[in-house]
C-alpha cells in the first residue's frame, strides 16, 4: 500500500454503511435482497432525520433549473414522467414497520398497506409535478403496481395526496404480467412517443425506472435505501 | 408540509455538500464545472480520511463476486474496460493543489502534471486488474488523454505503478479531437465488439465512461467528487 492511501477500518459500521448506500444509488449494486442488518439504524437515521429530504430539495431544485432551461414548443406533446412509489407517494411508514428494509419483501403485507391508500406524499416531488404541469408538460405517472388489484386506491391516494392535473396514470395489467420493470416501463415509454410525445424528464427512485428504451432526455434517480425493483 | 417531514435545515454545509456530492454520483448532477467553494473542506476530508477509500473497497469487493460469478468460454475474447485518470492511477495530489475541485480545470498545469508521470495507482483498482488478468480477460485501457503528448508519459506512469499485462492502452489521437468521451470511448467500444470482444465489465469514474453504446454488461461508476468530464 502507498504511504498516502489511508487504510480502511472495516470495524466502522456507519462509514459502511454509508458506503453501501452510495453503491446502491450510483447502482453500483444491484439486485441486493434486503438491507445489510447493520445498517438498519443507518438507514433509519438517512430516512427520517433530514438527509433524504435534503438530497430531494437539491436534486427537485436542479430539475427546477433544468426545466427553466428549456423552450418548449407548447404543442401539447412535451412530456414529463414519474414513478409513483417512493416518488410522488411514500412508503416511508410501511417500511418502518419492516426495519426499514432489513426484512424481505412481503407482498400480501405491502398489498394491505397500499390498499389504504395512506401513503403521503413527498413535498419536493409534489412541488416539481406542480410546476411541471404549470409550465405547460404533459405528466405520465407510470407504476408496477397491479391495475386490479391496486388501481382504485392508488388514484385516489394520489388525488388525496395533491397528485392530480396528470395526464395517464398507467398500472401493469395482465399483459405485462411477470416481465421486468425495465421491460415493462420501456414499452409504455415506447407507447408515448409513439403517439408523438416528447419526454423531456424521468423520474424515479429505482434504476429501473430509468434505464431500457426511450428514457427520456434527462433521467433523475431519487434516493431509496429501502428496497429494490428489478 | 406534512407533520412527518422534517424540514431541511439549509444552514448546514455538511448536509449540503453529501446532498451534492450524492447527486454528482448518481448523475443527477451534470456539467459541473467547480465543486461548490462551500464543499471544498468536505471534499477533502471524503478523499483523504478514508472515506472515499472505503467507497473503493467495498465497490471492488462487489466486482469480485461478480466475476467469481461468470462462466467464461475461456476463447481470449472476454474483454474488460478499464478508464485511466482516478480509475487505474489517482490525480488526488494535483487536485489537492486545485482546492480539491474548486478551481476551474487548467489544462496546461494539468498536462504538466501528466508528463511527470508521478500519478500513484489506486490500490483497489489495481487489485481489480490483477484479478481480472489472473483469471483471464483481456483488459483494455481507454482514456481521453491525447495520445502525442502524453502517450510516452502514461505507459511509463502505468507501468511504474504495477499495470502491466493489459491488452491494449487506448489514447485520445487526432481523429477523435473535440468529440466527447461518450462518443470517443463508444467508438473504442464499438471497435472491440467488432473484433469480437464480449465486453463483461466496463470501470470509470465519469459517467462518460459508463453511456453510449456497447456500455459492457456491468457498469461500475467509481466516486469522483474532483471534476466532471463531459
Amino acid at each position: 500500500m502507498p504511504y498516502w492511501w489511508p487504510s480502511v477500518d472495516t470495524t466502522d459500521t456507519s462509514g459502511y454503511c454509508l458506503s453501501w448506500r452510495l453503491a446502491v444509488e450510483s447502482n453500483n449494486i444491484r439486485a441486493w435482497r434486503t438491507v445489510p442488518t447493520q445498517c438498519s439504524r443507518h438507514v433509519e437515521a438517512y430516512m427520517t432525520a433530514g438527509q433524504y429530504q435534503r438530497d430531494l430539495n437539491l436534486i427537485v431544485d436542479n430539475i427546477f433549473t433544468y426545466i427553466d432551461s428549456i423552450h418548449l414548443p407548447y404543442d401539447g406533446f412535451d412530456a414529463w414522467i414519474f414513478d409513483v412509489d417512493d416518488t410522488c407517494i411514500s412508503n416511508l411508514f410501511y417500511y418502518k414497520g419492516k426495519r426499514y428494509g432489513c426484512e424481505p419483501f412481503d407482498p400480501l403485507a405491502f398489498k394491505a398497506w397500499a390498499l389504504n391508500g395512506a401513503c403521503p406524499a413527498i413535498p419536493d416531488v409534489l412541488r416539481l409535478f406542480n410546476k411541471l404541469i404549470q409550465t405547460g408538460f404533459k405528466v405520465f405517472l407510470v407504476t408496477g403496481r397491479n391495475e386490479d388489484t391496486l388501481g382504485q386506491a392508488t388514484v385516489q391516494n394520489l388525488d388525496d395526496q395533491g397528485f392530480f392535473g396528470y395526464e395517464r396514470l398507467f398500472l401493469r395489467n395482465d399483459s405485462y404480467k411477470g416481465q421486468s420493470a425495465i421491460t415493462y416501463k420501456s414499452d409504455i415509454r415506447r407507447q408515448l412517443v409513439g403517439e408523438g410525445y416528447r419526454i423531456w424528464g424521468n423520474v424515479g427512485d429505482q434504476w429501473s425506472d430509468l434505464q431500457g428504451d426511450y428514457v427520456g432526455n434527462r433521467t433523475f434517480k431519487l434516493p431509496n435505501p429501502m428496497y429494490f425493483v428489478p
